[in-house]
Protein backbone atom coordinates (compact mmCIF):
# COMPACT_ATOMS: atom_id res chain seq x y z
CA UNK A 1 0.00 0.00 0.00
CA UNK A 2 2.05 3.35 -1.23
CA UNK A 3 1.53 6.62 0.88
CA UNK A 4 2.37 9.78 -0.63
CA UNK A 5 3.06 13.20 1.90
CA UNK A 6 1.26 15.06 -0.44
CA UNK A 7 -1.81 13.31 -1.08
CA UNK A 8 -2.29 12.61 2.48
CA UNK A 9 -2.16 16.27 3.37
CA UNK A 10 -4.66 17.27 0.27
CA UNK A 11 -7.10 15.07 1.99
CA UNK A 12 -7.03 15.77 5.39
CA UNK A 13 -7.24 19.60 4.76
CA UNK A 14 -10.60 19.49 2.56
CA UNK A 15 -11.59 18.24 5.79
CA UNK A 16 -10.21 21.35 7.02
CA UNK A 17 -7.73 19.26 9.43
CA UNK A 18 -4.87 21.21 9.95
CA UNK A 19 -3.54 20.17 13.30
CA UNK A 20 -0.35 18.16 13.75
CA UNK A 21 0.43 16.91 17.64
CA UNK A 22 4.17 16.35 18.07
CA UNK A 23 5.09 13.45 19.79
CA UNK A 24 7.82 14.57 21.89
CA UNK A 25 7.14 11.91 23.93
CA UNK A 26 9.85 12.85 26.73
CA UNK A 27 10.16 9.48 29.35
CA UNK A 28 10.06 11.63 32.28
CA UNK A 29 7.18 13.09 31.78
CA UNK A 30 5.04 10.18 31.34
CA UNK A 31 1.81 9.71 33.42
CA UNK A 32 1.77 7.20 36.21
CA UNK A 33 -0.91 5.96 35.32
CA UNK A 34 -0.24 5.39 31.93
CA UNK A 35 3.25 3.63 32.91
CA UNK A 36 3.70 -0.13 32.03
CA UNK A 37 6.84 -2.30 32.84
CA UNK A 38 9.40 -1.50 30.60
CA UNK A 39 10.53 1.67 29.00
CA UNK A 40 9.87 1.04 25.36
CA UNK A 41 6.03 -0.50 26.75
CA UNK A 42 5.61 2.49 28.35
CA UNK A 43 6.21 5.00 25.30
CA UNK A 44 3.79 3.12 23.19
CA UNK A 45 0.94 2.61 25.98
CA UNK A 46 1.82 6.71 25.99
CA UNK A 47 1.84 7.77 22.24
CA UNK A 48 -1.68 4.97 21.38
CA UNK A 49 -3.30 6.72 24.40
CA UNK A 50 -2.76 9.72 22.52
CA UNK A 51 -3.11 8.65 19.22
CA UNK A 52 -6.86 6.63 19.77
CA UNK A 53 -7.42 10.11 21.75
CA UNK A 54 -7.06 12.55 18.73
CA UNK A 55 -6.40 10.74 15.64
CA UNK A 56 -9.45 12.34 14.01
CA UNK A 57 -8.92 15.66 14.55
CA UNK A 58 -4.92 16.06 13.30
CA UNK A 59 -3.97 15.79 9.54
CA UNK A 60 -0.29 14.07 11.01
CA UNK A 61 1.56 13.27 14.07
CA UNK A 62 5.00 14.63 14.19
CA UNK A 63 7.23 12.25 16.64
CA UNK A 64 10.65 13.63 16.97
CA UNK A 65 13.25 11.35 17.40
CA UNK A 66 15.43 13.25 20.13
CA UNK A 67 12.97 11.57 22.77
CA UNK A 68 13.39 7.95 21.35
CA UNK A 69 16.80 8.14 21.01
CA UNK A 70 17.66 8.86 24.44
CA UNK A 71 16.50 5.27 25.24
CA UNK A 72 18.94 3.94 22.40
CA UNK A 73 16.92 0.62 21.50
CA UNK A 74 14.30 0.62 23.25
CA UNK A 75 13.16 4.04 22.37
CA UNK A 76 13.79 3.34 18.62
CA UNK A 77 11.20 0.27 18.95
CA UNK A 78 8.97 2.87 20.58
CA UNK A 79 9.53 4.73 17.71
CA UNK A 80 9.13 1.98 14.87
CA UNK A 81 5.99 0.65 17.17
CA UNK A 82 4.05 4.31 16.98
CA UNK A 83 4.66 4.36 13.62
CA UNK A 84 2.74 1.20 12.80
CA UNK A 85 0.09 2.28 14.92
CA UNK A 86 -0.58 5.11 13.18
CA UNK A 87 -0.75 3.47 9.97
CA UNK A 88 -2.56 0.44 11.02
CA UNK A 89 -5.39 3.08 12.83
CA UNK A 90 -5.45 5.73 11.57
CA UNK A 91 -4.16 5.62 7.98
CA UNK A 92 -4.79 8.39 6.55
CA UNK A 93 -3.13 10.34 9.32
CA UNK A 94 0.36 11.53 7.88
CA UNK A 95 3.77 10.93 9.94
CA UNK A 96 5.86 13.60 10.19
CA UNK A 97 9.94 12.53 11.23
CA UNK A 98 11.12 15.78 12.67
CA UNK A 99 14.61 14.74 12.39
CA UNK A 100 16.13 17.80 11.52
CA UNK A 101 18.79 15.52 9.60
CA UNK A 102 21.40 17.02 6.88
CA UNK A 103 24.96 15.46 6.47
CA UNK A 104 27.24 14.06 2.99
CA UNK A 105 25.39 12.38 0.09
CA UNK A 106 26.06 9.04 1.21
CA UNK A 107 25.09 9.27 4.74
CA UNK A 108 21.56 11.46 3.80
CA UNK A 109 20.96 8.54 1.95
CA UNK A 110 21.44 5.98 5.46
CA UNK A 111 19.44 8.51 7.18
CA UNK A 112 16.46 8.39 4.10
CA UNK A 113 16.88 4.77 4.40
CA UNK A 114 16.53 4.90 8.81
CA UNK A 115 13.16 7.27 7.81
CA UNK A 116 11.87 5.73 5.17
CA UNK A 117 12.33 2.00 4.91
CA UNK A 118 12.67 1.66 8.59
CA UNK A 119 10.56 3.52 10.12
CA UNK A 120 8.43 3.90 7.41
CA UNK A 121 7.56 7.65 8.01
CA UNK A 122 5.83 10.13 5.44
CA UNK A 123 8.24 13.23 5.29
CA UNK A 124 11.29 14.20 7.25
CA UNK A 125 12.29 17.76 8.15
CA UNK A 126 16.04 18.67 7.26
CA UNK A 127 18.44 21.22 8.24
CA UNK A 128 19.98 23.41 4.93
CA UNK A 129 22.67 24.01 6.14
CA UNK A 130 25.04 21.84 4.28
CA UNK A 131 23.19 23.04 0.55
CA UNK A 132 20.87 21.24 -1.67
CA UNK A 133 22.83 19.19 -2.75
CA UNK A 134 23.44 16.38 -0.37
CA UNK A 135 19.72 16.95 0.35
CA UNK A 136 19.05 15.55 -2.85
CA UNK A 137 19.00 11.79 -1.03
CA UNK A 138 16.00 12.89 0.13
CA UNK A 139 14.39 14.59 -2.12
CA UNK A 140 14.84 11.90 -4.50
CA UNK A 141 12.06 9.86 -2.55
CA UNK A 142 9.28 11.17 -4.47
CA UNK A 143 6.35 10.48 -2.54
CA UNK A 144 7.63 11.43 0.94
CA UNK A 145 8.00 14.94 2.04
CA UNK A 146 11.19 16.81 2.57
CA UNK A 147 10.38 19.86 4.95
CA UNK A 148 13.57 21.87 4.96
CA UNK A 149 13.88 24.38 8.20
CA UNK A 150 13.58 28.34 7.46
CA UNK A 151 12.72 30.26 10.45
CA UNK A 152 12.55 28.29 13.44
CA UNK A 153 11.11 28.58 16.27
CA UNK A 154 13.63 28.95 19.48
CA UNK A 155 14.51 32.21 20.83
CA UNK A 156 18.22 32.60 19.23
CA UNK A 157 16.87 31.62 16.17
CA UNK A 158 17.91 34.85 14.50
CA UNK A 159 21.45 34.35 15.32
CA UNK A 160 22.25 33.07 12.26
CA UNK A 161 18.49 32.84 10.26
CA UNK A 162 18.56 36.18 10.08
CA UNK A 163 21.74 37.44 9.53
CA UNK A 164 21.74 39.47 6.02
CA UNK A 165 22.93 38.44 2.59
CA UNK A 166 22.99 41.97 0.58
CA UNK A 167 19.47 42.45 1.95
CA UNK A 168 17.82 39.69 2.62
CA UNK A 169 18.12 37.29 5.72
CA UNK A 170 19.32 33.95 5.46
CA UNK A 171 16.03 32.71 6.22
CA UNK A 172 14.23 34.02 3.07
CA UNK A 173 17.52 32.91 1.07
CA UNK A 174 16.62 29.30 2.35
CA UNK A 175 13.19 29.49 1.25
CA UNK A 176 13.78 30.96 -2.37
CA UNK A 177 16.34 28.37 -2.94
CA UNK A 178 13.90 25.52 -1.36
CA UNK A 179 11.07 26.80 -3.53
CA UNK A 180 13.15 27.66 -6.96
CA UNK A 181 15.47 25.14 -6.87
CA UNK A 182 15.24 21.84 -4.40
CA UNK A 183 11.60 20.94 -5.59
CA UNK A 184 12.23 19.35 -8.77
CA UNK A 185 10.18 16.45 -7.41
CA UNK A 186 7.76 18.77 -5.92
CA UNK A 187 8.13 17.33 -2.68
CA UNK A 188 9.87 20.16 -0.64
CA UNK A 189 8.24 21.84 1.95
CA UNK A 190 8.80 24.45 4.67
CA UNK A 191 9.16 24.90 8.52
CA UNK A 192 8.71 28.27 10.45
CA UNK A 193 8.08 29.16 13.62
CA UNK A 194 4.60 30.11 14.90
CA UNK A 195 7.31 32.58 17.25
CA UNK A 196 8.01 34.72 14.37
CA UNK A 197 4.74 35.82 12.41
CA UNK A 198 6.05 38.56 10.48
CA UNK A 199 9.09 35.57 8.78
CA UNK A 200 6.26 33.45 8.20
CA UNK A 201 4.77 35.82 6.02
CA UNK A 202 7.99 36.76 4.21
CA UNK A 203 8.38 32.78 3.79
CA UNK A 204 4.83 32.28 2.24
CA UNK A 205 5.25 35.16 -0.56
CA UNK A 206 8.30 33.23 -1.27
CA UNK A 207 7.23 29.34 -1.68
CA UNK A 208 4.07 29.64 -3.30
CA UNK A 209 1.60 27.21 -2.33
CA UNK A 210 4.49 24.87 -0.89
CA UNK A 211 3.28 23.43 2.50
CA UNK A 212 4.72 24.98 5.37
CA UNK A 213 5.04 23.05 8.53
CA UNK A 214 4.46 25.53 11.97
CA UNK A 215 6.36 24.75 14.98
CA UNK A 216 6.03 26.77 18.09
CA UNK A 217 2.15 26.73 19.12
CA UNK A 218 1.45 25.85 22.43
CA UNK A 219 4.35 25.40 24.90
CA UNK A 220 6.81 27.90 22.90
CA UNK A 221 3.68 30.36 22.65
CA UNK A 222 3.36 31.21 19.27
CA UNK A 223 0.65 33.49 17.52
CA UNK A 224 -1.95 31.00 16.38
CA UNK A 225 -4.16 34.04 14.52
CA UNK A 226 -0.93 35.70 13.04
CA UNK A 227 0.10 31.90 12.01
CA UNK A 228 -2.97 31.08 9.94
CA UNK A 229 -3.84 34.64 8.51
CA UNK A 230 0.04 34.71 7.21
CA UNK A 231 0.50 30.96 7.09
CA UNK A 232 -2.44 29.68 4.08
CA UNK A 233 -1.68 29.31 0.70
CA UNK A 234 -3.50 30.91 -2.11
CA UNK A 235 -5.98 28.01 -1.99
CA UNK A 236 -6.62 28.25 2.00
CA UNK A 237 -4.51 25.36 2.71
CA UNK A 238 -0.89 24.50 2.66
CA UNK A 239 -0.58 24.58 6.42
CA UNK A 240 0.31 21.84 9.34
CA UNK A 241 0.20 23.59 12.63
CA UNK A 242 2.03 21.41 15.07
CA UNK A 243 1.80 21.51 19.20
CA UNK A 244 3.63 19.00 21.24
CA UNK A 245 4.19 19.92 25.06
CA UNK A 246 0.76 21.83 25.48
CA UNK A 247 -1.36 18.80 24.40
CA UNK A 248 0.37 15.86 24.83
CA UNK A 249 1.81 16.52 28.47
CA UNK A 250 -1.55 18.68 29.57
CA UNK A 251 -2.64 15.99 32.51
CA UNK A 252 -0.83 14.15 34.42
CA UNK A 253 -3.62 12.56 36.45
CA UNK A 254 -6.24 9.41 35.23
CA UNK A 255 -8.27 12.02 33.06
CA UNK A 256 -5.10 11.86 30.70
CA UNK A 257 -6.90 10.54 27.61
CA UNK A 258 -9.62 13.20 27.99
CA UNK A 259 -7.50 16.15 28.60
CA UNK A 260 -5.60 15.49 25.81
CA UNK A 261 -8.45 15.15 23.53
CA UNK A 262 -9.77 18.60 24.44
CA UNK A 263 -6.81 20.40 24.33
CA UNK A 264 -6.56 18.96 20.65
CA UNK A 265 -10.32 19.73 20.34
CA UNK A 266 -9.58 23.28 21.70
CA UNK A 267 -6.52 24.18 19.47
CA UNK A 268 -8.50 22.31 16.68
CA UNK A 269 -11.31 25.02 17.14
CA UNK A 270 -8.90 28.05 17.00
CA UNK A 271 -7.62 27.01 13.90
CA UNK A 272 -11.14 26.45 12.86
CA UNK A 273 -11.71 29.87 14.24
CA UNK A 274 -8.79 31.71 12.68
CA UNK A 275 -9.62 30.50 9.40
CA UNK B 1 35.74 6.64 35.35
CA UNK B 2 35.21 10.03 34.15
CA UNK B 3 36.47 10.47 30.62
CA UNK B 4 37.14 14.73 29.24
CA UNK B 5 37.39 14.44 25.81
CA UNK B 6 40.08 17.45 25.49
CA UNK B 7 42.05 15.40 27.81
CA UNK B 8 42.00 12.35 26.12
CA UNK B 9 42.97 14.58 22.81
CA UNK B 10 45.67 16.37 24.16
CA UNK B 11 47.48 12.66 25.29
CA UNK B 12 47.31 11.53 21.86
CA UNK B 13 48.55 14.75 20.25
CA UNK B 14 51.32 14.56 22.94
CA UNK B 15 52.51 10.68 21.29
CA UNK B 16 51.43 12.60 17.66
CA UNK B 17 48.90 11.06 17.04
CA UNK B 18 45.94 12.55 14.76
CA UNK B 19 44.59 10.27 12.38
CA UNK B 20 40.58 9.66 12.98
CA UNK B 21 38.61 6.51 11.76
CA UNK B 22 34.89 7.27 10.70
CA UNK B 23 32.74 3.83 11.59
CA UNK B 24 30.43 4.71 9.13
CA UNK B 25 29.82 1.09 8.76
CA UNK B 26 27.07 0.96 5.60
CA UNK B 27 25.96 -2.61 6.35
CA UNK B 28 25.92 -3.73 2.27
CA UNK B 29 29.80 -3.01 2.18
CA UNK B 30 30.95 -5.18 5.04
CA UNK B 31 32.89 -8.12 3.55
CA UNK B 32 31.42 -11.41 3.38
CA UNK B 33 34.10 -12.65 5.56
CA UNK B 34 33.20 -11.00 8.55
CA UNK B 35 29.30 -11.61 8.27
CA UNK B 36 27.51 -12.78 11.13
CA UNK B 37 24.32 -14.28 11.96
CA UNK B 38 22.17 -10.83 12.24
CA UNK B 39 22.71 -7.43 11.42
CA UNK B 40 23.52 -6.41 14.95
CA UNK B 41 26.58 -9.07 15.24
CA UNK B 42 27.64 -8.08 11.60
CA UNK B 43 27.77 -4.62 12.29
CA UNK B 44 29.47 -5.44 15.70
CA UNK B 45 32.20 -8.00 14.28
CA UNK B 46 33.23 -5.71 11.51
CA UNK B 47 33.90 -2.59 13.75
CA UNK B 48 35.84 -4.65 16.21
CA UNK B 49 38.02 -6.01 13.43
CA UNK B 50 39.05 -2.31 12.54
CA UNK B 51 39.12 -1.28 15.85
CA UNK B 52 41.72 -4.21 16.94
CA UNK B 53 43.75 -3.37 13.80
CA UNK B 54 43.85 0.11 14.45
CA UNK B 55 43.52 1.73 17.82
CA UNK B 56 47.26 2.43 18.22
CA UNK B 57 47.33 4.35 15.37
CA UNK B 58 44.00 6.42 15.89
CA UNK B 59 43.20 9.24 18.22
CA UNK B 60 39.91 8.76 17.65
CA UNK B 61 36.96 7.03 16.64
CA UNK B 62 33.97 8.82 14.59
CA UNK B 63 30.65 6.62 14.07
CA UNK B 64 28.25 8.45 11.90
CA UNK B 65 25.06 7.50 13.56
CA UNK B 66 22.91 7.05 10.04
CA UNK B 67 24.42 3.97 9.31
CA UNK B 68 23.26 2.31 12.40
CA UNK B 69 20.09 4.21 12.58
CA UNK B 70 19.09 2.38 8.94
CA UNK B 71 18.79 -0.67 10.98
CA UNK B 72 16.57 0.68 13.84
CA UNK B 73 16.86 -0.98 16.98
CA UNK B 74 19.81 -4.01 16.01
CA UNK B 75 21.92 -0.56 14.46
CA UNK B 76 21.38 1.37 17.87
CA UNK B 77 22.61 -1.39 19.51
CA UNK B 78 25.66 -2.11 17.51
CA UNK B 79 26.42 1.38 17.77
CA UNK B 80 26.34 1.26 21.80
CA UNK B 81 28.44 -1.95 21.56
CA UNK B 82 31.11 -0.36 19.12
CA UNK B 83 31.14 2.74 22.15
CA UNK B 84 31.65 -0.21 24.73
CA UNK B 85 33.94 -2.07 22.70
CA UNK B 86 36.30 0.92 22.19
CA UNK B 87 36.01 2.02 26.01
CA UNK B 88 36.88 -1.55 27.24
CA UNK B 89 39.91 -2.33 24.86
CA UNK B 90 41.53 1.13 23.82
CA UNK B 91 40.17 3.31 26.35
CA UNK B 92 42.56 6.21 25.33
CA UNK B 93 40.56 6.75 22.08
CA UNK B 94 37.85 9.43 21.87
CA UNK B 95 34.93 8.78 20.74
CA UNK B 96 32.87 10.91 18.21
CA UNK B 97 29.53 10.90 17.61
CA UNK B 98 29.07 12.31 14.21
CA UNK B 99 25.34 13.06 14.18
CA UNK B 100 25.55 16.41 13.03
CA UNK B 101 22.62 17.42 15.45
CA UNK B 102 20.55 20.46 16.16
CA UNK B 103 17.15 21.03 17.53
CA UNK B 104 15.32 23.42 19.94
CA UNK B 105 16.63 23.41 23.92
CA UNK B 106 14.03 20.91 25.04
CA UNK B 107 14.78 18.77 21.89
CA UNK B 108 18.52 19.17 22.05
CA UNK B 109 18.29 17.81 25.97
CA UNK B 110 17.36 14.40 24.76
CA UNK B 111 19.80 14.41 22.19
CA UNK B 112 22.41 15.15 24.61
CA UNK B 113 20.97 12.65 26.66
CA UNK B 114 21.50 10.02 24.06
CA UNK B 115 24.56 11.19 22.79
CA UNK B 116 26.17 10.85 26.21
CA UNK B 117 23.97 9.18 29.37
CA UNK B 118 22.77 6.60 26.70
CA UNK B 119 25.66 5.73 24.15
CA UNK B 120 28.56 7.22 25.87
CA UNK B 121 30.30 8.99 23.55
CA UNK B 122 33.31 11.26 24.45
CA UNK B 123 31.93 14.25 21.66
CA UNK B 124 29.61 15.06 18.92
CA UNK B 125 28.79 17.01 16.07
CA UNK B 126 26.19 19.51 15.69
CA UNK B 127 24.68 21.91 13.01
CA UNK B 128 24.43 25.93 13.90
CA UNK B 129 21.99 26.49 11.87
CA UNK B 130 19.23 26.75 15.54
CA UNK B 131 22.09 29.16 16.63
CA UNK B 132 23.97 29.01 19.81
CA UNK B 133 20.89 29.33 22.56
CA UNK B 134 19.47 25.88 21.86
CA UNK B 135 23.26 24.37 21.78
CA UNK B 136 23.55 25.16 25.21
CA UNK B 137 22.23 21.42 26.41
CA UNK B 138 25.08 20.29 24.72
CA UNK B 139 27.51 22.51 25.93
CA UNK B 140 26.72 22.42 29.26
CA UNK B 141 28.32 19.24 29.36
CA UNK B 142 31.82 20.27 30.45
CA UNK B 143 33.71 17.07 29.88
CA UNK B 144 32.07 16.20 26.16
CA UNK B 145 33.56 17.92 22.90
CA UNK B 146 30.79 19.91 20.98
CA UNK B 147 32.04 20.03 17.74
CA UNK B 148 30.14 23.25 15.38
CA UNK B 149 30.17 22.46 11.59
CA UNK B 150 31.82 25.47 9.84
CA UNK B 151 32.42 24.50 6.20
CA UNK B 152 31.53 20.91 5.32
CA UNK B 153 33.19 19.01 2.83
CA UNK B 154 30.47 18.30 -0.08
CA UNK B 155 31.21 19.43 -3.25
CA UNK B 156 28.01 21.96 -2.56
CA UNK B 157 28.87 23.61 1.06
CA UNK B 158 29.36 26.68 -0.51
CA UNK B 159 25.64 27.16 -1.75
CA UNK B 160 24.79 28.33 2.34
CA UNK B 161 27.76 28.12 3.52
CA UNK B 162 29.86 30.71 1.96
CA UNK B 163 26.85 33.62 1.23
CA UNK B 164 28.13 36.75 2.26
CA UNK B 165 26.87 38.33 5.20
CA UNK B 166 28.69 41.84 4.80
CA UNK B 167 32.01 40.69 3.14
CA UNK B 168 32.28 38.02 5.41
CA UNK B 169 31.04 34.54 4.09
CA UNK B 170 28.80 32.39 6.55
CA UNK B 171 31.35 29.93 7.66
CA UNK B 172 33.70 32.19 9.01
CA UNK B 173 30.25 33.84 10.97
CA UNK B 174 29.71 30.48 12.49
CA UNK B 175 33.50 30.21 13.22
CA UNK B 176 33.67 33.48 14.88
CA UNK B 177 30.28 32.57 17.02
CA UNK B 178 32.14 28.97 17.90
CA UNK B 179 34.75 30.88 19.42
CA UNK B 180 34.05 34.01 20.96
CA UNK B 181 30.44 33.51 21.95
CA UNK B 182 30.16 29.76 22.21
CA UNK B 183 32.98 28.68 24.15
CA UNK B 184 32.22 29.46 27.81
CA UNK B 185 32.84 26.22 28.72
CA UNK B 186 36.11 25.36 26.98
CA UNK B 187 34.50 22.60 25.09
CA UNK B 188 33.96 23.73 21.79
CA UNK B 189 35.49 22.42 18.46
CA UNK B 190 35.06 23.25 14.75
CA UNK B 191 34.78 21.48 11.71
CA UNK B 192 35.70 21.54 8.31
CA UNK B 193 36.25 19.48 5.42
CA UNK B 194 39.99 18.86 3.99
CA UNK B 195 38.12 19.48 0.47
CA UNK B 196 38.40 23.51 1.31
CA UNK B 197 41.95 23.88 2.66
CA UNK B 198 41.63 27.71 2.07
CA UNK B 199 38.55 28.01 4.32
CA UNK B 200 40.26 25.83 6.61
CA UNK B 201 43.40 28.37 6.97
CA UNK B 202 40.91 30.81 7.60
CA UNK B 203 39.03 29.29 10.24
CA UNK B 204 41.88 28.46 12.17
CA UNK B 205 42.80 31.58 12.33
CA UNK B 206 39.68 32.78 13.80
CA UNK B 207 39.62 30.08 16.26
CA UNK B 208 42.75 30.08 17.66
CA UNK B 209 44.04 27.10 19.43
CA UNK B 210 40.58 25.01 19.42
CA UNK B 211 40.32 21.40 18.21
CA UNK B 212 39.46 20.84 14.55
CA UNK B 213 38.13 17.89 13.13
CA UNK B 214 38.43 17.40 9.72
CA UNK B 215 36.44 15.47 7.58
CA UNK B 216 36.77 14.67 3.31
CA UNK B 217 40.39 12.72 3.81
CA UNK B 218 40.05 9.46 1.70
CA UNK B 219 37.34 8.83 -0.23
CA UNK B 220 36.30 12.65 -0.56
CA UNK B 221 39.89 13.76 -1.82
CA UNK B 222 40.79 16.58 0.62
CA UNK B 223 44.30 17.81 0.22
CA UNK B 224 46.24 16.14 3.76
CA UNK B 225 49.54 18.46 2.82
CA UNK B 226 47.12 21.21 2.72
CA UNK B 227 45.20 20.44 6.00
CA UNK B 228 48.09 19.85 8.32
CA UNK B 229 50.21 22.92 7.38
CA UNK B 230 46.52 25.01 7.37
CA UNK B 231 44.94 23.48 10.14
CA UNK B 232 47.71 23.01 13.00
CA UNK B 233 47.19 25.37 16.34
CA UNK B 234 50.19 27.35 17.50
CA UNK B 235 51.28 24.25 19.53
CA UNK B 236 51.71 22.24 16.13
CA UNK B 237 48.09 20.31 17.73
CA UNK B 238 44.87 20.65 17.31
CA UNK B 239 43.76 18.37 14.42
CA UNK B 240 41.49 15.25 14.17
CA UNK B 241 41.61 14.03 10.70
CA UNK B 242 39.41 11.93 9.86
CA UNK B 243 38.85 8.97 6.50
CA UNK B 244 35.92 7.09 7.03
CA UNK B 245 35.70 4.74 3.36
CA UNK B 246 38.73 4.43 2.21
CA UNK B 247 40.35 2.89 5.60
CA UNK B 248 37.00 0.67 6.43
CA UNK B 249 36.22 -0.53 2.96
CA UNK B 250 39.59 -0.89 1.67
CA UNK B 251 39.39 -4.56 1.13
CA UNK B 252 36.41 -6.91 0.93
CA UNK B 253 38.49 -10.08 0.97
CA UNK B 254 39.94 -11.99 3.99
CA UNK B 255 43.00 -10.04 4.09
CA UNK B 256 40.68 -7.32 5.38
CA UNK B 257 41.98 -6.52 8.63
CA UNK B 258 45.60 -6.53 7.21
CA UNK B 259 44.39 -3.92 4.57
CA UNK B 260 42.47 -1.73 6.78
CA UNK B 261 45.62 -1.16 8.99
CA UNK B 262 47.93 -0.71 5.97
CA UNK B 263 45.43 1.88 4.76
CA UNK B 264 45.75 3.54 8.40
CA UNK B 265 49.09 3.12 8.82
CA UNK B 266 50.20 4.78 5.44
CA UNK B 267 47.39 7.76 6.66
CA UNK B 268 49.39 8.09 9.45
CA UNK B 269 52.75 8.16 7.85
CA UNK B 270 51.65 10.64 5.66
CA UNK B 271 50.40 13.31 8.13
CA UNK B 272 53.56 12.17 10.02
CA UNK B 273 55.26 13.43 6.84
CA UNK B 274 53.36 16.49 6.36
CA UNK B 275 53.68 17.47 10.02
Amino acid sequence: MSRNFRELLEAQWEQSKFLCIGLDSDFDKIPESIRQNGTRETIVAFNRTIIDATHDLVCAYKPNPAFYEAHGDEGWNALRETIQYIQDSAPEVAIILDAKRADIGNTNEAYAQSAFDHLHADAITVNPYLGGEPLAAFFDRKDKGIIVLCHTSNPGADEIQALKIGDQPLYKIVARLASEKWNGNGNCCAMVGATYPEELREVRAIVGDMPILIAGIGAQDGNLEKTITFGLDSRKRGLIVNASRSIIFASAGEDFAQVVRAKAQELSAAIQKAL
